[in-house]
């Protein structure tokens, strides 16, 4: 069986290209308010969980104890543009814990942001490991291992108490077991364990609420989506999708995106948790989906949809500006509440 | 219906990601060799028909009035990569027009190469239309314009001379209708026509034969084929897979890439064409897609299937080098002579 076709690729009165996809919204009880396609096969969240990987740098009271700034707990959750303000961010909390860029292992790369990037080369310099997008998580992992009194050296490891407890939290969070069936590499050389969608909506939906939870995992949680809510160009970048809604609606939307189109996310005042990702791992049908989604479950007025709007289905112009075509919702996203 | 699943992306041991498709091989007289998915179905080419557009370029003789070398020919088909080389040459072209870069139409993009782009950045420029992947194209659009006669302004518009030429001849050599229900505008903005794939097929193959072509027609073909095979950095870039398979086999191989995962092929020893679309868009999965086709179809020795291979089935790095993952060819395409 497979998914539904979610997002159309117009260009003029035809579809050019489409994605399927599959997608879930569940309340911290389990109910499912919204689904689409397969939501309990395991899928890679990649970085879009993390939120949830840097719980053990806030519950553990690492954060205190290293007096982490809320930018900085913002940018432990960061798929990061690689700008200035990313890389000074990184570079501070490296030195809270006694480090720098060295102990980083997620490996350099060109800024994922185009302005950073070109800042970058326009400056005659050559990224670093700061410039990873990942790099604020790895700072968060680094922070927690010097505060807890492990060896910093090999955190990237799952058999590291770094990963050990990451799993740990993000297994009890989603109620997904993370198993060596599930277990591969990321980008950034840490492990990724594959999550059903249903679990992953349901875990957003549970830290998002604080059902059911500790309430020392509570408060971290509430701790974190704050940090991030209050610093939205950390969590990204100028102009990127994560960063704008985040901007537009505070701390109503927790919204954060990982590779091969996944996208995970948070609606507080209506105690959800969100989920998706398209099947053939493109960002673009990820990211209308979330915005489909989020534009039709949050109540928001007229003005607020106006700016969301496009998101979810924007339109494609050519190196004119001429518009040639545009993504839209289709199958179940036509009327996702329906 | 759906097309089959045709390209995997694997992660670890699991399928992180898997992209659909269809496609096409066929000879110059309609035989298809090959098939999987619907290939009557008309799809946009996109660049991946560049060849076909240089037609009234070569036939017209415009290519002798002014005199333009193989590497202006072949630039004429690129979507090349804005390199320091593809700047210039697509200056050249233009000045044998008497011209310059303000009568491009085809609008401004940073260098669609990595390199390239970082180069001009750290030269401290912008980009201009002659960096758009497209402006070789355009250059001979506007040489053709100026052999002929006509006034070189508006000719990325369709009802232009220069426009109802190149569609008059891809008519010709498809045998598909271009009406204006199959009409949209590309990113470069000239007219893009939607030709199903087994017509792409046909086309081609019919170009690397002469086939059923008027003398002029597989004349100019030869001629435009010949320009490539000699010029492969000119047609993509240093490390791009076009410009790297056709360096490998020379006239062996013909191939060119379009936007939203379409290619075309030649493989003129074996008089075959072919056309794929990846469903979602994807390069990934087109590139990986014909160079399936390539490999199956080609007799080659054990040196140049070691080079092809890693294109059909590339191999998926982190930021520090270590394997995670791999594009694996999936349903028709484990087998696709069988």
């Amino acid at each position: 069986m497979s998914n539904p076709i979610v997002v159309e690729v117009m260009r003029g009165a035809r579809v050019e290209s489409h994605h399927r996809g599959a997608g879930a919204v569940v309340d911290a009880d389990g109910a499912v308010a919204v689904r689409f396609g397969e939501i309990d096969e395991p899928v890679f969240p990649r970085s879009a969980v993390k939120a949830l990987q840097s719980l053990p740098l806030v519950e553990s009271g690492a954060v205190y104890a290293l007096r982490l700034s809320e930018a900085e707990i913002a940018l432990a959750c960061a798929s990061h543009s690689g700008a200035a303000a990313h890389v000074e961010t990184a570079t501070a909390m490296l030195a809270k814990a006694g480090l720098d860029a060295a102990s980083l292992a997620c490996g350099a790369h060109w800024p994922v942001g185009e302005d950073a990037s070109r800042a970058l080369a326009r400056a005659g310099q050559a990224p670093s490991s700061l410039h990873n997008n990942c790099s604020g998580k790895h700072a968060g992992f680094l922070c927690l291992a010097c505060a807890s009194g492990w060896e910093p050296r090999g955190y990237e490891h799952a058999e590291h108490p770094v990963q050990r407890a990451v799993k740990a939290a993000i297994e009890d969070v989603t109620g997904a077991a993370h198993g060596e069936d599930v277990c591969a590499t990321d980008g950034c050389s840490i492990p990724t364990y594959a999550v059903p969608l249903r679990a992953l909506a349901r875990g957003f939906a549970r830290l998002a609420t604080g059902v059911g939870q500790a309430p020392r995992r509570a408060a971290a949680a509430r701790r974190i989506f704050a940090a991030v809510a209050a610093n939205p160009a950390m969590v990204a970048g100028e102009g990127r999708f994560d960063t704008e809604v985040m901007r537009l609606f505070g701390p109503r939307v927790f919204v954060k995106t990982g590779a091969e189109g996944v996208y995970c996310a948070a609606l507080p005042e209506l105690g959800l948790g969100l989920a998706v990702k398209a099947d053939d791992g493109a960002t673009r049908a990820a990211q209308a989906m979330i915005a489909t989604l989020i534009c039709g479950l949050l109540p928001v007025d007229g003005d607020d949809r106006a700016r969301l709007g496009p998101f979810a289905a924007p339109v494609l112009r050519n190196w004119n500006g001429v518009a040639v075509g545009s993504l839209r919702p289709a199958g179940p996203l036509q009327a996702p509440l329906a």
